[in-house]
């Protein structure tokens, strides 16, 4: 995985955030990409619409792509993800034997940004180990693609921020 | 939850493990009970069976448990387990607002197992980050009763033990 394909594909997380996200819904973006950086899953944030709780992003663009491959296990596989995968979506993809995990924003803008911002709808909720914790203690030992395209992403834990990008986007059409 | 009611729950999930479990699944049970110990959902590992990685007996039991109670929350139940829940399993019952986690054997015992028997066709891989530091790292806090009839729960590592009781029982049917 070069950086300019983790860039990329951050990019399309983005994107996925800010187009397809619902009100109401942590504005996140995830896919699981093959290992030439090819898309099998790519989907928003739609956890606050059900009961599952398990469902963030990044478990269910998992949980798509093992039933799309007919496969437990999604090997030369990376996790590509708007925010530091907590320490599920980081447990799955090390019991899936993915390839590794890209990031853009970590668990500390989250946590900054909800000390920062108690008016916020978005809770944030954090468990406080990074990914790179799990990872250390898991097998296979994932690649891990940190705080790519941060600052950007950093941007989407703030609601205003995605409504006023939504917004603008709906004047341009 | 008192030490009594915490054994007899850890006695049904064993109960699950070996009477439910089919050939060539992980024997485990895990169920979810509300704080008087009713059983809310209840079942074995067939994770073997199917596609989705996730699907750790913990893990299913919690979402079963979140669809029947129309609730993302799980608030006042508690998590039963005959193995120490992993990394991705002890996060979703934080997610879920639980109220503890009762478990048999650790994940050493696993470890151990693992290690002394080679010759084992289940992987009982790990993840080697303790429930209890991830429960340490969540919000809420979540009560933890671990090695609860811990030397019966090992036992369950044992395909051979298990496969014995399962003739045996048959034997007496």
């Amino acid at each position: 995985m070069n950086k300019e394909l983790a860039e990329k594909l951050i990019g399309k997380c983005i994107e996925l955030a800010l187009n397809e996200c619902e009100e109401g819904q942590y504005p996140l973006g995830a896919m699981v990409v093959d290992e030439n950086g090819e898309i099998i899953t790519s989907l928003c944030s739609n956890l606050n619409a059900g009961y599952d709780v398990s469902a963030h992003p990044e478990m269910v663009a998992i949980r798509q792509a093992c039933e799309i491959k007919k496969d437990r296990y999604l090997k030369g596989c990376y996790l590509v993800t708007t925010l530091e995968p907590c320490p599920m979506c980081t447990s799955v993809a090390i019991w899936a034997k993915m390839k590794g995990i890209i990031f853009g924003a970590s668990q500390n803008d989250a946590i900054e940004y909800s000390n920062t911002h108690p008016e916020s709808k978005l809770s944030w909720r954090q468990i406080t180990v990074p990914a790179s914790y799990i990872i250390e203690h898991g097998t296979p030992r994932l690649e891990l693609y940190d705080n790519v395209r941060e600052e950007e992403c950093k941007k989407l834990l703030d609601e205003e921020y995605v409504k006023m990008k939504k917004k603008r986007k709906t004047r341009e059409i």
